[in-house]
């Protein structure tokens, strides 16, 4: 809740960007060494929403848990 | 402490305000890997609030501790 | 210390004020895992003050370390 | 770094500053589970200093790795 | 998202900008102890890119997550 | 990237630059528990530089991932 928004001219903002709109399937992995898959839905200041497949749910990943987030291979 | 408000624009706040009206199941995540269930009674900017049965009293549950919430399978 | 003061509107706020007026026990789990018990004796921006009991001394608990409290079963 | 000062007004402050007054021997520990001893010298935003005893040179402390504080026993 | 721009003046900042204008490979530890490495593409006040080959897509490595970073021996 | 700066009149910035300035060998703890030695270089808000010995590169530190840093006995 730093921010009241994201600014699209950051480059980390434009590549999540990247990701939802082309539905890359991404592996996730949290400061608590959780490892997440699915696909990005949404970005906001303090959340990334993954859908993990196609009939699950969205699930809230707390942005400032983020360690590392990349394409699967 | 860092924001005196929560926006109500953001995706993330208005999903944990839906599963709050809706009184969704949910699983909680912790930075440090603790794993809690329950309903979410309400957010403000440095907690939300989880009820893990109807009789339970409020548990609180630091915002900045979360690493992932959703719903119950 | 991001914020100079507590937002007495907020339910987190509240809810921990509650507590302090109640003498409530109360059970906090820190990030690192940490178990704790005891009552709280007041709140600032960046502590509680927790007395574990009556003849103790008062304990600070950074409140960025706070995973989860909650009133002991 | 958030803050450029302390606020006096504030209980954790005034405690902090209380145990540096009077050389109260203290248990600290740190969110990586980390305990340390010693007498606080000063405190500022973003460190306390530590002296674990009479001859040992200055310890920093990051003020955001704190998890506990309190009087030794 | 606490800054909306990073402060080429920082030398921090500069360090990380020389070493993705030079390609130079780096170790880069994170605070649960992951080890990655690459050269860095960007920085932005939320991400770092690294590339850990030429082959591989870029991989966001969240700042707050940063514990150490430095060349290859 | 908090702050845009360091404060020159709080005693821990003042207490790294003494240490800077007299090449002081430091133990560096962070809050994942990893232990480093070396001398500062310099400061900034975001990190510390240290280098190991005389001939190794610059390492930097993220200064949010500081638990304790000290002289070496």
């Amino acid at each position: 809740m730093e921010s009241p928004s994201l600014d699209p001219s950051l480059p980390g903002v434009r590549q999540l960007q990247d990701w939802i709109r082309e539905h890359t399937p991404l592996h996730v992995q949290l400061v608590d060494g959780t490892r997440l898959g699915g696909s990005l839905q949404w970005q906001d200041p303090e959340f990334l929403a993954l859908r993990p497949d196609r009939d699950s749910p969205l699930m809230l990943v707390g942005r400032k848990a983020l360690a590392v987030i990349r394409p699967l291979a």
